[in-house]
């Protein structure tokens, strides 16, 4: 005997559980859906040659590799050839490169699909997990206009899951970057000085503050407390954000197209009717990666920050550099939706799911089979989702199972209703009682669908 | 540069045909939802020494291995621990086990996700595969009521995916062995002589006819007469199945026992109202494994019965011998949908899908861009999906693209329309053009959308 078990990392739910991760799912993709973004499934597997092209970094790594029975018993020395994806947006390149001629651009594509990564095995820490993505892909350029569609879907989706408030905070790249050139900041430290800035919330003003003006740095005090004040900038309403980013000054060139595209952003917004509560610029949001080169987003949820950005994403320059000539600007986010769904469940956000059973058609009597099989027939063409209890077993009993399973409505239809020409129903939910002509049964049941939403 | 391109042995999808796939998937969860049947996810990876239980097989042979980096850099000796799934059965049996206790018995689940095996590669064969799973596990015992469900469930699902007639094939591994049992075909011969029937389609009666009466077999040439009859019988319609029944005249035990439950499923499917032309009883059917102890199914398209069985399955005792004390029978059905599309597609069977975008809001001026938004915005509250044009562009190249992408309407609201409080539709499948009051708009649009389909 082998004692059923996952491997540590990976996230699996009971079947509750898997209908509200669902019902997440089919949310984010309507959204995304909703703004004209276009599906896209890659296979989880790639060419180790196609998928790592940058060697050495933390992600390969991290990297997965898959091997056939045939190619282990050939003891192949190096690399085996493929290879799991570790994210979306590398299978993304390849995709776009690969089907160049084919796409219309600019190319919006959603994709929801699990990567891998070997992470060190840590509570809420996973080595498979679902990201979903959207991004819009331009040939040759994209208008930043696109820059403002982006979070006018991250609002959608977020609306739609209802898992409380949430900010879209806003940066951008060529603000930073501008605002460092004024500062005297250039190049390679003024990623050094940003990865500084971003501990703030963990190591505190004072200790920031003295290693930008140590010997590593040497920046003036003056220059610090910019840097500081600069990184403090977030607004709280729409005129605010547009205040902010007059009040701070002119700068350089670079710092003028940035607070232009952002102002730019901010007024799509408005026109979009994103409501002023969703959306903020936030100046110390500097995104990890190089890869960003306008603007870039972090998502957080008002009553739970330590939970920490749940949509992140911004503008690229160049997404497929390694696949094509081609020049393909882009601008993109992720949810990572598996570490969400743990931290939401964690944080008492997700309740257990109703089933996505509607009803249970209880069997009153052995004799009267044909009558439920019939009977839950009659409201699947309805549009119900519907379990018929196949075997005899106490009225109670069947009730018992569908309170715990979580059905809301339980059918009944013994004798005494069959000789009336009526179904009588239990509302789990609302503790009621009611009963309807056969002809009636399916829409009275819709209706009280609709009605009492937990 | 690196040549950008998947590995062999899988398919991906252009947008548009990804949307017709995604459909598909959407039919057919909505069916196996309707019947009641809750959603599983498993990981992708399982533990070695828990997905192959059973060694040496030929699935062992085409099973996946994964690796870490950190694993292939320590050059363990020996078998990887961990690897892909290549069905949705043994995961199932492992997930059964393992959460036995916090699950309601019967259970019906259902599974749609990709699995993994490396077979040769070759055109028409995958070595990624989505298969979308439906099975109802019981505890200890499981009522042959639910053998009946089954094919409800798979004629409801083929319905709903529109993809032609088919006939659902019946047969009872009881009625086989018992007709075997009849002849003196006991043990290990029934396997023999059922593969040898298995092939009289390829290699024809006589072929057959000689094998079985040959040296190896040694039947006699009226058991091979009776064996080539009962692998013959095939009904036409609900009368003809039970007539056909009846006429095999009088059997061992176990053969009665299987044309009852046969019977019974015959009944129970007239009392789901399952139409009497989208099933039937094939006695030649015996699907290869030997893990099917009851009833089997097979599904054929009626026009095209050399794709074979487009969805397959049974009655088994015996789900999770392997890692649990527990008795688990149960009964289902797989469909393998990337190689029925494949073949569907090949067929001409499936047409590329419309874009899953229902309208394009067109850019007829550079100064209405807040106007589109706005405008794209009120559609999307309305239930529709809108890619807004984001950049100038000539209006023919805006219905050119939309006409391309399979975008079937294109909302076009310049300065005349705006000062009439109107946007002006054109619907490119039809052909037609129509206008409607702002405050109308996203009505007429969605009536329109109901009218017309293609």
């Amino acid at each position: 005997m082998i004692k059923p078990r996952t491997p540590p990392g990976v996230m699996e739910l009971l079947p509750r559980d898997q209908i509200a991760f669902q019902r997440m799912l089919d949310a984010i993709r309507g959204g995304f859906e909703r703004f004209g973004f276009l599906p896209v499934e890659t296979p989880v597997m790639e060419l180790s040659e196609v998928l790592l092209t940058k060697t050495g970094g933390e992600t390969e790594r991290q990297v997965y590799f898959v091997q056939s029975t045939g190619a282990l018993e050939k003891q192949d020395e190096g690399r085996p050839e493929l290879a799991l994806r570790f994210d979306l947006t590398v299978p993304l390149a390849r995709y776009v490169a690969e089907h160049e001629h084919e796409l219309a651009f600019p190319f919006r594509r959603y994709q929801m699909q699990r990567v891998y990564r070997g992470e060190r095995a840590q509570r809420g820490r996973f080595r498979e997990f679902y990201q979903c993505d959207i991004d819009v892909i331009g040939k040759d350029a994209l208008s930043p206009r696109f820059d403002a569609e982006i979070p006018a879907v991250i609002a959608a989706v977020f609306d739609a899951l209802a898992i409380g408030d949430f900010t879209i905070q806003l940066n951008h790249r060529k603000l930073l970057r501008g605002f460092f050139e004024g500062q005297g900041i250039e190049g390679e430290r003024q990623m050094l000085v940003l990865r500084e800035l971003d501990k703030l919330d963990k190591r505190g003003q004072d200790a920031v503050r003295a290693t930008l003006a140590g010997d590593g740095f040497g920046l003036s005090a003056e220059v610090v407390d910019k840097l500081m004040a600069f990184s403090r900038v977030h607004s709280n309403g729409h005129a605010d954000a547009l205040a902010k980013l007059d009040a701070l000054g002119s700068g350089t060139l670079l710092f003028e197209e940035g607070r232009d595209e952002l102002r730019a952003i901010l007024d799509q917004l408005k026109a979009l009717g994103v409501s002023e509560n969703r959306y903020a610029i936030n100046l110390s949001i500097a995104r990890g990666l190089d890869y960003y080169t306008g603007v870039v987003y972090e998502t957080t949820l008002n009553a739970y920050p330590q939970i920490g950005s749940i949509c992140s994403g911004g503008r690229y320059d160049d997404l497929a550099g390694h696949y094509t000539k081609s020049k393909l600007p882009g601008v993109g986010i992720s949810i990572g939706l598996t570490r969400l769904f743990y931290q939401l469940r964690e944080a008492g956000l997700v309740a257990t799911a109703d089933s996505s059973v509607d009803v249970l058609v209880a069997l009153m009597d052995d004799a009267m089979l044909a009558d439920a099989l019939a009977l839950s027939q009659r409201l699947r063409a309805a549009g119900m989702n519907v379990e018929t209890q196949l075997e005899p077993r106490k009225l109670a009993k069947q009730l018992q199972y569908a309170n715990k399973a979580g059905i809301r409505f339980v059918a009944m239809r013994g004798e005494d209703e069959a000789a009336r020409g009526t179904v009588a129903v239990k509302d789990l939910r609302r503790g009621e009682q009611f009963e309807a002509n056969d002809a009636e049964i399916a829409n009275a049941l819709l209706k009280a669908k609709e009605t009492g939403h937990a």
